[in-house]
């Protein structure tokens, strides 16, 4: 099974694709999506939009998986975050699979052991889960983590069926 | 020209297309598109999308706009007004026209005469400038009352370059 992880921003947006047979899972790619912050809005998220496609193409995932976002207090900041989350999280449901949500705290939790896990922790742990992985930045280390986080998930739930 | 105003919403998006020759307008269409509470977020952004790419073939509009939007305090609000909205603005901008955005009051302004006009008095200004129209409803009032305001704004612009 091929899983898509997306960390989703309109400035940045984090991805990374991993295979999961079973409990192994095995890198496939990882990578920053980055719009133009001088492009009017409809275009930065058009770029965005077709930026997914192209992965969404390459990549065929069985599934998908998005971090549950952290309302951040300034509205503006807020609004900005879900415009771009909603083009990201929509073209990848578009091709039809489902997009899975997690908290953060299950995230690390499901990565590392522990919900309040630092960066360092998380980025450790996904290359030791990932051997040879080359992490784009911290923002495809996040998509990495929702990816892993979703493949313990699909694991555990196709355990729970087999019984 | 043909123009496309859009009132992006998750729960319901207003959409109102009208003709502009010069300074004369003619109603072509409104409706507002509805998703289903009950489906995931995912499905929910990807059957908007697909609704707005149904209504850019069917009326080939060569400009649309949407109100900036107010934010609501309710930063869990805000985001899932702006996932819509993304989503919304994308779909129309992903075949390559222009989406303008214009303030609130400037849409009232432009309509009515003044920016802080009540929502009777920009229903009725809508009936007299588009003499016919059914409108569906108080989305679809205020799609169609940002596509007003960008005809008016194309048209100066267009004024001010033949001089």
């Amino acid at each position: 099974m091929i899983i898509l992880g997306l960390d989703p921003g309109l400035g940045t947006t984090g991805w990374g694709v991993i295979r999961a047979d079973g409990n192994r899972l095995s890198h496939l790619g990882n990578g920053q999506l980055k719009t133009d912050a001088k492009e009017p809005l409809p275009r930065r998220l058009s770029h965005l939009d077709s930026m997914i496609a192209a992965l969404m193409a390459d990549h065929a995932p069985d599934t998908a998986a998005v971090e549950e976002v952290f309302v951040n207090t300034n509205p503006q900041t807020t609004l900005k975050l879900g415009q771009a989350r909603g083009v990201v999280i929509c073209a990848a449901a578009r091709t039809g699979i489902e997009v899975g949500e997690y908290a953060a705290r299950l995230v690390k939790k499901s990565v590392v052991g522990v919900g309040n896990a630092e960066k360092p922790q998380v980025h450790a742990m996904i290359q030791r889960l990932l051997p040879g992985v080359k992490i784009a930045g911290a923002d495809a280390a996040d998509a990495l983590a929702v990816a892993i986080c979703h493949a313990h998930h699909l694991a555990s739930a196709r355990r729970v069926k087999v019984r």
